[in-house]
């Protein structure tokens, strides 16, 4: 079959691979209709991912449709349409029976990462009653794509840890696809004001049509004052931080209300200054997440019932054959404007 | 009246005051029995709190007796035995709607800081019927002084929002008052293990008496290590920082379980390092709080049926016109052993 | 001043009666502008409301200026344009430390009840700084009316009892005013589905218009098997009571789901059948709720943020001196189509 | 092998039974070292459980030692020790997938009900991997068999419904074996009073031996007026149901405060009245649970900490061959003053 491997700092190749196959009893392989490209992706590319060795499959993220199934599957049979969760989990070891299947013992985030991924014709799926599911009847296979890991990261991590609520005032820093997801869904609790930063005015545009009521771009300095402006002085009550740098964490602590949250999305490479002689007294919580996916059954109903239109995340279609044309184009989103691009096989 | 008065960095004297009156209709002047001291005191003495002039008249702790209650005062009536909260509350305000009593409006922590304190003969307590509590019939005062600050704090701060449960384990970082009120009050949750951490070996052996189920001395350097020992390699469910140092805070960071929570009561004077390249994806919560007393009729009612013995906090008892000796006792407590000073007015 | 006063069953007259003046420190007078009849003012003219005896005037609901206040107000003065909440609550009781206003020791529901109401030119407000809201700047007064009681009525017993969720299925039995304002505040969490059941179809035409996304008429008896169509045969995750009689609350009891919430709304009369035959293993919660009004400040945020509209329950108005003809029209509701009526005074 | 048999009404023999086999991948057989008889085996000997068909092996309780294991269990081995859970689950559907185990679509209360049981030398237990737990190093195997139900049921039931706090005030009704587990766990959270009632003075005498804070005979009819004595007038914050008739559910409606709960344990075979025309405005919550045992790992943990003393709820001990002495004496529990009885195979 083709697939995109990794080989190493900077090298990725579409190449001929061996189709996977059954290895445990609890495996199944899934023919993958469509996949997509991650920042994490982009992020091993540049070295930055230990854990993925030079030889693997990368992509975490697609939907595909049942090939075969081990022996005590049972949720899952030939021909049957799957979503990809970009997180593995064994439904048995202690974080998995609390939900935190993104520390399960013998899976977590290891999808194009430390096993083959889904960047390719087929993958095969660990624990595939518990990291598959269901599309329902008539599902847009394109819209679920974003199901797989940037949907319910924006919403668990952003969303979820941030304690959204009707009224309350949000500010997502960072209006990139995992940022805009965090917009779309936080939209599900009715806040009065979601303000968006971002130094790229193109994204602060597409926010405002994903539903901000408000957007700032951060070149000019001045954006602590306008955040507080915005919110009769006193900051916002959930601070999402959707980069992953000092400087965007430093701002959420600048801008958090008495009380409020910092919802810590972005994967960072180096430490942060956390300001505890000021934040001590200001009761306010700070929280980090790897997103378990444990809200995809719930997602899952949003889109049906159209609460939710990943849709509108998507930039770019491709070919599989094209894959790496696609990683070019995904790679350099200030100039295409790329959200998320869909690779069909 | 005899006031212990701060009169800038190191300078404090008893002297005599004139006694405070009735200003707003919602005031009460309080004839205070019992203080204490509280470590925000010697912080005070230091010249670290830049809200507290000279002049002023320190304590935010004690009980007493009402003396006279302003024209709306409606829960209280002069010769009620009654607890001094350390935190005013109007009540009103949208703060103390959400019980975040420590940023009410125009309360928060004031007495002792920006208004005169109970470190005193009398004491103004402004918005009285939601800055004072009944003491109970029969209370013991000693005990209840615990309750103005010292208990609520280690409690709403550390346990709270430690979110501490049945079974959990438990780390607190720092067996000074402050370590040992959320020690005592952990206890509410029934968790599996309490390891008490600490320089002074004194202080650990009152951790055992009070419930510890570990102690660990961190000036041979492995503590870390004997944590995860502890705790099957995992580390804890919850790390309380009870010191307010950079170096306290970074070994929280360091036994954290994933999905864990560290809860920070230290004040603290300097940033920290905040190591989310490692914590992005550890599922953690971090937070702070500025004690908002919300807690003390809770807390009233463990007392009075048993469950919690404040008592036990009090190592050394002074009369008002010691109370310069009893500064000096807590404030060199490496070598008093104190821990909790009462004095009597 | 004019007044709405009731004289026993059935009786009721528009009178002259005396402007209220200030009794308490804490009072404030209103100058009433807007004001609405409610089904509980219809429920104390049956004679079902045995607390207001013959002599009151009506009203707990309206908007208006600040006439007089107390000598212990702080947050309003002459001029000021507020909301009246049903529910008086004087901030320090223990019922009101927890939020639970409605069962405030001194307030709770006591206007137009145990003491005159706001269906008149001029209403007494006890506890008024904390049983007033502020108008935002250019709110719309008769949209600001639904906030007095019905929206968080609603929203409090319905909806949030109700753990509304993303995705969630909700049922909501009763389409007046009441389950109205339930649908109108279930869409800030993006339930999946608002099942609508009554056996009015005009209300049920007018519950489409507001976003139910289903329809069903109790008359024909399948309503049962309809709701378990329409969820995958589980039933609903939420199922609001929104009427008030035994048929309607065991509705409920057949169409919530395992694991499911009823949240009664309803103003009872007579007991109910609990099947716990049936229930005790099904992990249902059941509960039940005076209006707190503890969701006041968050929703007028909710409306001037243009996230709810309360303005579309409003379907007749009237003048103060035409108000028997509103209570005529607003209790014809089957043929006048009446839900929320406005009296301007 | 040999095994207590179910032949209808009335009827259960000890005889000679196969021993199971592996059905599915996912199954274990374990060796059943101690088991018990729970109240439900009388409910089935009635013939109250319509699922339970004669020829059915009994016992849902117990622990053992793994025999052999299906392809796909990776928990555990041959030798293993472990614990059995009433509750089989799959750890797969959507029920699992939020803890509530109880309604598991292939699993649930089925052991002992509609596939074999623990009453026998060997149990086949489907899904082995979420359906059983390893016993810990050095366990007392005696007090881990109240674990597969009565405690997780009291705990989850009554207390973590219940929403059980430091401070507040619970009443439990009846203080059967289940009750006593309600009261056990109950004190995990520090109550400030625990009042067990009950028509039986010795289960009320034990009661106070498992730190109950007050006990009352329901028999003399001033049950209400005691409790609320005993509560300044309130009520209790927490009434928990534990026998699972109309007239103990009425009680519990009695004396449950404004804002408390009523926690259902009791299995209920008729219908009670749910007194909606007075509790419709008391804010209170009434909560149904078929026990999950998701709380079994904590649970183990507490045991294992010393917070929790199961064995105290054993009064009598039999072998296999005696089990139906052992039914005997469980049944006539009045006179015998059984609690749990163990049955050693």
């Amino acid at each position: 079959m083709k697939a995109l491997v990794y080989h190493g700092v900077g090298k990725i190749t579409l190449e001929e691979r061996p189709t996977p196959t059954l290895v445990e009893p609890t495996d199944a392989i899934v023919k993958v209709t469509k996949t997509t490209i991650c920042g994490t992706d982009l992020h091993i590319l540049k070295g930055d991912v230990a854990t993925c060795h030079p030889g693997r499959i990368l992509g975490h993220e697609g939907v595909g449709v049942i090939e075969a199934v081990g022996l005590s599957v049972s949720t899952f049979k030939p021909g049957d349409r799957v979503l990809i969760s970009c997180i593995t989990a064994c439904g048995r070891c202690a974080y998995c029976r609390k939900g935190m299947y993104s520390h399960c013992t013998t899976g977590g985030w290891i999808l194009g990462n430390v096993i083959d991924g889904a960047q390719a014709e087929f993958v095969r799926i660990p624990h595939a009653d518990t990291s598959l599911y269901p599309l329902p009847q008539g599902a847009d296979e394109e819209a679920l794509v974003m199901l797989s890991d940037i949907l319910p990261t924006g919403f668990e991590c952003g969303v979820l840890n941030g304690k959204i609520e009707p009224g309350a005032t949000v500010a997502i820093v960072g209006a990139g696809p995992i940022g805009l997801a965090a917009l779309l869904t936080a939209q599900f609790y009715a806040p009065s004001a979601i303000i968006m930063i971002d130094l790229d005015d193109n994204r602060l545009a597409v926010s405002k049509q994903f539903g901000a009521t408000a957007t700032l771009n951060s070149a000019d300095g001045s954006v602590v004052e306008q955040v507080k402006r915005l919110t009769e002085g006193r900051g916002v009550d959930t601070a999402i931080e959707a980069v992953g740098i000092p400087v965007t964490f430093n701002l959420c602590e600048d801008i958090v209300a008495p009380g409020g949250v910092i919802a810590n999305i972005g994967v960072h490479g180096v430490k942060v200054d956390l300001h505890l002689e000021r934040l001590w007294s200001q009761n306010v919580t700070i929280t980090t997440r790897l997103v378990d996916t444990a809200s995809t059954p719930m997602l899952l109903k949003t889109v049906q019932s159209g609460k939710l239109a990943p849709k509108q995340l998507i930039t770019h279609r491709f070919k599989l054959k094209q894959i790496l044309e696609a990683y070019d184009t995904f790679g350099k989103a200030a100039t295409t404007k790329a959200l998320k691009v869909i690779i069909e096989t």
